[in-house]
């Protein structure tokens, strides 16, 4: 660590994923002793796909892949999209951005709702996109844009997109959302989610999970897959046998996260999720801060814009070396304008509180007006205040 | 645990993967507050890649990429190959029948070069197949075939192809194989390895690694990739920067037992494989058993016939219940006909004390002579002598 950072500082993450891990979750590979051809393992992971699947809300259960969320992504266009296909794709920020580039990468012919860096799509922008589509064989979303911290209206596109297409799979994704906002494949007629590890089910990264629909099952494309072959993965995984080693330690854990998500209970995690980020966005004038997301603002994450004059690189730095937190800037060509402050997954008030009062600390430090003088802790006390409310 | 296992017995894995973990690696990921988008583990990352170099002993860094073995060999087949290249495939198992079809869905044209179960490859055999190749892209071979315990001799192998077609790719599936037998891809002219973390390395799977020599790297196929894409990898790695989210967790335990690696020297970790495979493979006529691997036997695992009249998958079962030893058996048609004793990674004499005497009461339990009586503790008896010659 930076030698500038108080030695009784404890360093925090506060990303977007990776997430906190609980301890439980952490201690579970210890024992390694296992071997992914038994039983006992067999066992273990199909309970993790029946713990998923409510999760999920889909029929079947979700297929685990070890691998990084965008393999999940690249799993859903390889299993459910053939070249030539036409698609819409919602292109928002960066992980926008990679459903486009994974369709052109795969040959789709991608028809590109384009949405302004910090807005949420708009169904007029959709519908626009559409009058130009023959048969769109899928639909691409983010529910959630980790990038500019803005959560599209998913319900309002879908409803739009399914009038003039029903036929058109809808695959959303979800990576940063699920836990974080309420989702429901069959009561929202999705055909196609994709999650991964390290977001709300608070593990290290390394698995990505994708669930579909009962049609999506049906209408699996020709192209060649292997290592991201769903059907072939489905059918092992029904009876808790994935296709390859998976990474076992990170099934070990995801055990122990799934049990503790139904512990708490998913509406109760959901709530703890809007109650948080909604906290944080009323803090943020208390501390003359404003917020990026103009419209739909996400509940996974706060994106606030780093206050004019500011070098938002060098208040990260600052926040991360001197007081041990470590919250994400913006990608791209949003680097050093915003800071991305996560509360995905398993994140407290008091984890909040912590996050705060560092930024307010390092505002200061730059001599930054509101957070200086009196006005230091007004921020905090502004978070804690809208949660009495 | 089964409740006949005694309960002072813990359970312990003999398998060619997933290998016992050492203390130390599994701990370095309890520190899960690290942003992959960091310096810090920019230089975490890019340490283990240059500490990975010497063990394929290439030119440049190795890939790592976030998923099981099998996603590495895809990356091989999806970087090096194009639909419709002509290919040369050794197939003497279960892994080279994966290379097989690995090709066959890639669109490959492939010439097998068909291996009885448990020999090695033949010069002569591989000679037979290049009667009929024109101008073959690519050659695969597995350096160790884990499921028959049988090190091809791959260096004979690539010497007669690269008489005829020195042009011709070699690539090498090290999976089980690298850090057990010698292998360096500047030194023995290959062109493509592949390994994984939970083989010699001991670490769980998660995992795999890639490395390419420049003529490879100059080579690269036009076939679409995303996830799988090495260019892309070889860029961003340099600076220690995944593309995709990695597996943090394994990344932080890869640097641990790189560091181990490192400290006992490559060529001791091989010798130590070899002396210990050499001494089961001493100890097995003690005990009244055959090796099945006919030629060229393995040094990171022993597959070990099981006698006439008995019952192998029973006999893995009572090993597992009754004494906590994780020993894997044979594969589709050797199913019950083998267990495949491994030796691989962080092993020492005495783990392998351990499961020879569970071997012999497993067999005493069932009846077998040799291993009753007076005879029992002769496999063991005769492994310690081995060892002391």
């Amino acid at each position: 660590m930076d030698q500038k950072c108080e030695p009784f500082i404890q360093t925090r993450i506060f990303c977007p994923g990776p997430t906190p891990v609980p301890l439980e979750a952490k201690l579970a590979p210890l024992d390694s002793e296992i071997y992914h051809r038994s039983d006992e393992f067999y066992a273990l992971h199909l309970k993790c796909s029946e713990m998923l699947r409510p999760i999920f809300g889909c029929e079947q259960i979700p297929v685990i892949l070890s691998c990084s969320g965008t393999g999940g992504l690249e799993a859903a266009i390889l299993n459910l999209t053939a070249p030539g296909d036409e698609v819409i794709v919602v292109n928002g920020g960066k992980f926008g951005e990679r459903w486009e580039e994974l369709a052109v990468r795969y040959g789709c012919d991608a028809k590109v709702v384009k949405v302004a860096s910090g807005e949420g799509a708009r169904a007029q922008d959709l519908e626009k996109i559409m009058v130009n589509c023959r048969a769109p064989k899928a639909f691409f979303v983010q529910a959630n844009e980790t990038s500019t911290g803005v959560r599209h209206p998913v319900a309002e596109l879908v409803s739009v997109l399914k009038e003039a297409f029903p036929e058109c799979l809808v695959v959303v994704d979800a990576i940063s959302s699920l836990g974080a906002h309420p989702l429901n494949m069959n009561a929202d007629g999705f055909d196609c989610v994709v999650s991964a590890s390290q977001k709300g089910f608070g593990l290290s990264p390394g698995l990505a999970f994708i669930a579909l629909s009962d049609r999506a099952w049906s209408r699996l494309s020709p192209r060649p897959r292997f290592y991201f072959d769903l059907a072939k993965e489905f059918k092992g995984q029904s009876k808790g046998r994935s296709a390859w080693t998976p990474a076992i330690g990170l099934i070990q854990s995801l055990a122990v996260v799934l049990e503790k998500i139904h512990g708490i209970g998913l509406e109760a995690m959901i709530r703890n999720h809007e109650l948080l980020a909604g906290a944080v966005r009323a803090s943020l004038p208390a501390m003359g801060l404003e917020l990026f997301a103009k419209s739909h603002p996400s509940n996974a994450l706060t994106s606030i814009l780093v206050p004019k004059g500011l070098d938002g690189t060098k208040l990260q730095e600052l926040l991360r070396d001197r007081y041990g937190v470590i919250i994400p800037g913006g990608q791209d060509e949003l680097k050093g304008k915003i800071l991305r402050l996560s509360n995905l997954g398993f994140v407290s008030r008091f984890d909040l509180v912590h996050a705060l009062s560092a930024i307010e600390f390092g505002l200061r430090d730059l001599g930054y007006g509101p957070c200086s003088g009196v006005g230091l802790g007004s921020g905090v006390k502004a978070f804690m205040q809208a949660l009495d409310a």
